[in-house]
């Protein structure tokens, strides 16, 4: 498909460039010009001969064009969970109520609940996740039939899964398709024996690759680990080579000031999951002290069993107000900052160079906010509205790798809405 | 207008009654029967013969039906102000930014500012605020040519308005029509001088009537005001016999065990701002302790300067997702009683004891969730949907008074948005 949008409000997030007005030209999958407004003659002269004829042409009315949100950290199947248990602490949630249905639930099923969670995505412009889960192969499947980009991290821990399944997928998923990748990866420090760890670092130095885990989630996972070990578990994690070539942590809640020089030494992103972490009482991670250290942040909603929903817009204002009042401080984290967050620095994160700002050559995975909504009136300060105004209501449309799955409130995936909410409550009747 | 909405799923909010599937009639602005699904031969039954013929029936789609939202503290008119100046700490922001702004604002200006926050409102399911502003009759025309409810209540300080005119607006708009109220208040404290304080406790006591003000907000403000009398803000006012007929505070952040008494003594409502607490640093209100106490707490979103927007979920949101960080416990504050603080209690703080639930001769204040979204999916449990992932996406209906005011994005109000928008920008360029 060839699209032109133009009229628009552009915010590439290019590292100092403003907000302007002007139009974006997608071809198949990447961007092949964003900049100003041009006027017919001048397209026909900048455009490359074999896309003369637009598929679409989409007045944006003014709208804003912007990259897509980077859900840097998730649990997509756990749509199954999502006010199943709330309201409980976060062993006691684990243990006696997610893990057990966890155990009924089939690679299929995974599939149609990571496609309940793909719709979601879409509604709130979200482009790509780092999804941390249980089958990989059937959840790459569930992505890829829905045209939504994916990057997938291994879960191995003492229960489930296994190092040389990661390994395995690695080599199967990673780049199985222009919109799947896989990061090896494991549950956390305190679901993995030593000898596990030990082997995760190993598959990680045999292809001198990153490795992202849940960290410091809790203040108890804290305190077992240095009581098994004597060191946090990022100390003990990295003593074992785990982040030689680099990764990061998801949460990174309950962090030293040791802990924050590893992640910069080892050039290791906190992706913070406020969201999840003030449900599950869990703690208000130090985002001030990662962006003073130079360590660059991510946000993920965490899975929709803990959060309960996967909206960047909320995490996004959660991220800055909570480091406000963390703080004590009304100007820590500014709006811009937060933007750069949930897109560039996710993308960066999950390792995908090509979909972090609009720019000629990059991934043509952006979405477009509705300006024209009471909630972003007046147009006093664009990032600042979406930041700390912003809603999923906003988002009119999302485009992955050039195609348009959202658009308007319809989606244009292969799998309906209908369909999916239906196969997902037969689930539900069968295993919950 | 006579509304018949069936094959709904109703949460009337109603002490002690569950979520069940029926319908609902509206006959004017009042609602005439909430119950189960009934056949035709027996509608005509129950139905008074002055409204045997509807004027509309809607298939509600086994989407849910519940009271409005009440948003129990803000600024309407200072949309204006909204990412005019974030990022700053509250006495500079006050001071150096809004204030000067609000010097220029005419009445007229602030009628149309009220209006873009009032179709705000109704995207979000709002169906009456508790206002608090400059101009109040300019503001009571806004709300009622929209057709939205407005409690307004007294802004009085040192600087503007006076108690004479907050006497005159309480005798004038108190009742001023079916949509509009006003209650006694004052800006603050630390904005007001003692003479200005015992005048307006003077005139609570004439109408034998309740009174709400800002209530230790900061930590600041608090410290002050025992330097100047020696005890908290509210065991001063309270000195003044200022809620001896009740009343409430706005934010009521920083509060010691005695004011906690007090409030429980008076019969005074908290109405906990978390949204505007965490953007401006202030901290987190003590909820869990209200609710020990046995004092009811109601929600309101601030001013759109200060939160900056007028977004309901994310409040409720945030009432329980920071009382759980403070309390480092999951289990705080559940979600049904969040629902209650946004419905029934917003309502009985405001004096609308008739828009409190859905029930037989209440008022038709009632929204539509649209469930078919897929952060509504699947459907485990409604109420801690509508708190933990609901969003105002799925506000497809807000009806006031028995009139729909939105319905599914469009607005049917007097003025447009695009009006509306139109003249604010207008107003921005004259004065921003």
């Amino acid at each position: 498909m060839n699209i032109r949008l133009y009229n628009a409000r552009i915010l590439t997030m290019a590292e100092g460039q403003e907000l302007f007005e002007g139009e974006i030209w997608v071809q198949g999958d990447r961007i092949i010009y964003v900049g100003e407004t041009i006027g017919a003659d001048e397209v026909y002269e900048k455009l490359p001969a074999k896309c003369i004829i637009w598929d679409r042409e989409i007045d944006c009315q003014g709208n804003l064009l912007m990259p897509g949100f980077k859900n840097a950290h998730t649990h997509s199947g756990m749509t199954l969970l999502r006010s199943y248990a709330d309201d409980l602490p976060l062993d006691q949630w684990l243990n006696h109520k997610i893990f057990p249905v966890e155990a009924r639930m089939t690679g299929e099923d995974i599939a149609e609940l990571s496609k309940l969670a793909i719709l979601e995505y879409l509604t709130g412009g979200v482009t790509a996740v780092f999804d941390m889960y249980l089958t990989p192969e059937t959840i790459a499947e569930a992505f890829d039939q829905m045209g939504m980009r994916c990057v997938q991290v291994g879960a191995v821990n003492n229960f489930s899964q296994s190092p040389g399944l990661v390994e395995e997928m690695y080599q199967k998923l990673n780049h199985a398709g222009p919109l799947l990748s896989y990061i090896i990866g494991f549950h956390a420090e305190y679901t993995c024996s030593r000898e596990l760890l030990e082997e995760i670092a190993g598959i990680a130095h045999k292809y001198k690759t990153p490795v992202f885990t849940h960290l410091a989630e809790t203040e108890k996972e804290v305190a077992e680990c240095r009581e098994r070990y004597g060191m946090t578990p990022l100390a003990f994690l990295d003593s074992l080579g785990m982040f030689d070539y680099g990764g990061g942590g998801y949460h990174c809640v309950h962090m030293t000031p040791e802990d924050i020089a590893i992640m910069k030494k080892r050039g290791l992103y906190a992706v913070t999951n406020p969201g999840s972490n003030a449900k599950l009482a869990s703690g208000i991670a130090p985002v001030t002290d990662f962006l003073k250290a130079g360590v660059p942040v991510a946000i993920g909603t965490d899975g929709p069993a803990s959060n309960n929903c996967l909206d960047m817009f909320r995490e996004m204002f959660l991220v800055t107000g909570l480091a406000k009042l963390r703080d004590r401080d009304a100007a820590a984290v500014d709006a811009l900052e937060v933007l750069k967050m949930a897109t560039v620095n996710g993308a960066h994160a999950m390792g995908l160079r090509d979909a972090d700002v609009l720019k000629e050559g990059k991934l043509a995975d952006l979405i477009m906010i509705d300006l024209n909504q009471p909630n972003m009136q007046p147009l006093n300060n664009i990032p600042k509205n979406l930041v700390y105004s912003g809603s999923k209501e906003n988002v009119i449309m999302t485009m992955v790798g050039g195609n348009i799955l959202y658009e308007k409130g319809n989606f244009h995936t292969k799998d309906s809405p209908e369909e999916i909410y239906r196969r997902v409550e037969k689930i539900k009747k069968r295993i919950c």
